[in-house]
């Protein structure tokens, strides 16, 4: 194709990269947090980079955003509060708002950058951000979880970057201490948690930071995200009680097929399909 | 990591690439047929590539190996007599053998060179081939399936590289009334399907191609991979009847569960699992 050239992101810890053919890029603005660029892609839509690392794809997001928001919604009986830490592309946040029983849905991402290009580049992510149900903050997330009321929130959703830089502190106890003061006694944190292939370690200490902040009970969700590391994702959520009390992970399986929204990869059956760990991700969790 | 260089696959019809951090060419062989080049890596072993395209890695190809062999096997009621087309490196005819209710399972190669390479490099993938029920065959898998006995196999996988080069007589009518010919009533045709996420159209041919062929029915498995486009992959089953006689596509779940010999993806809930296909790649097959 003429003119296109590629991009490439070389994931050090796995050894592996993924790269997009690229028509141009389109946009970039260093924010007080990070260098945000956004290119056109001949098949993938746009990109959003941040710091070098990609974080979405017009094409592919809808993996990620349908699994972060709909597997916690559906498994919490009743989720009326919200609360997205990260999340500034707001495409989670515009999942989380298709559930009529929401009440609020706050999104906290500290760089407000991350939303106005968001706006720019993918409307369509951004298309309930004027849902009289959602808050948009531009803030510490950190600060905003250690400042909320103690058992006021019914699922709080950590999308966020990438264990370094401006999200490191999202992946340690300190924070789901925060999490779990803030969270109902039925609450459901979920945070995404890296390839189940390649950083299953990592999974594990965030297992372990999660039960030091105590956290009982833990559920890891596979799903494929090509733009991702390995092309194969995960979602972790952590609920207070590990014996099955207040539903434990069985998940409303009769409202997630009656569900009045459309999924293009969440269904009642995928979500089913999900909590089946291959036996090499088990074997590594349980231990 | 010093020393270390990077080796990137470019695929053009997905507009994505996927790369490797490389140490050293281990060997290259030029067979009659394609280029066969072993690569050593940092972290997923050695990289068998062939005609510069991705074939496998040491550290992921369990996943496309398992897949390809168990879901098959498990939804035959007693699979007996199995083929595998291509498959030269081994990984396959592996798990075929560990069923022990297979008598015979013959590999057809057209490259004998390619089951060398997995002799010297994979060996662990050829630790089956002295096993009594194996035969291994370096021919023609078009005339080997076109000469094979009529109503003669319970199970044929077509372990091929991608619809172009030498395996593209294997994505075609002819080849598949072949298959069809060779199965007996209640046998099943397995063919690697591609990325359900990039390359549905060629899914969708290859179900119409063999519904040309005679076959009803039709089974697509996603699962990842993160060595070929995009991460994600697929195996597509096929059988001659679609009203449920023989069984349909319901698996012996009981004796997948009982099984006496390890798998690392496989197991009777992902295979369950991989049976929930996501919204928008059932639309796209149904269509």
């Amino acid at each position: 194709m003429t003119g296109a050239t590629w991009h490439y992101e070389q994931f050090d810890k796995a050894g592996s990269a993924i790269g997009f053919r690229i028509v141009r890029k389109l946009d970039e603005v260093q924010s007080k947090f990070q260098k945000i660029e956004i290119f056109e892609s001949t098949d993938w839509g746009n990109l959003m980079l941040i710091d070098g690392a990609m974080m979405l794809t017009t094409r592919d997001n809808f993996l990620y955003h349908e699994m972060m928001a709909h597997p916690a919604l559906f498994t919490h009986a009743d989720p009326g509060q919200v609360v997205i830490i990260g999340g500034g592309d707001c495409g989670t946040l515009r999942e989380v708002l298709k559930h009529p029983g929401v009440e609020k849905a706050v999104q906290c991402d500290i760089d407000e950058q991350v939303t106005r290009m968001a706006e720019k580049w993918f409307p369509e992510l951004c298309e309930s951000n004027g849902d009289a149900r959602a808050e948009l903050l531009f803030d510490d997330g950190l600060a905003y979880m250690r400042d909320a009321a103690p058992g006021s929130l019914d699922v709080v959703i950590v999308d966020s970057t990438d264990p370094v830089g401006p999200a490191e502190g999202l992946f340690n106890r300190a924070f789901y201490e925060s999490c779990f003061h803030a969270l109902k006694d039925d609450g459901i944190l979920v945070q995404q948690s890296e390839s189940p292939l390649v950083l299953l370690d990592l999974i594990r200490e965030m297992r372990g930071e999660m039960r030091k902040a105590g956290f009982a009970a833990f559920q890891t969700l596979p799903f494929p995200q090509p733009c991702y590391p390995t092309g194969w994702w995960s979602a972790t959520l952590a609920k207070k009680h590990s014996d099955g009390r207040l539903g434990g992970f069985q998940f409303r399986a009769g409202d997630a097929r009656a569900k009045a929204f459309p999924t293009k990869y969440y269904s009642a059956d995928v979500h089913q399909g999900a909590q089946a760990l291959p036996p090499f991700v088990a074997a590594a969790l349980d231990g």
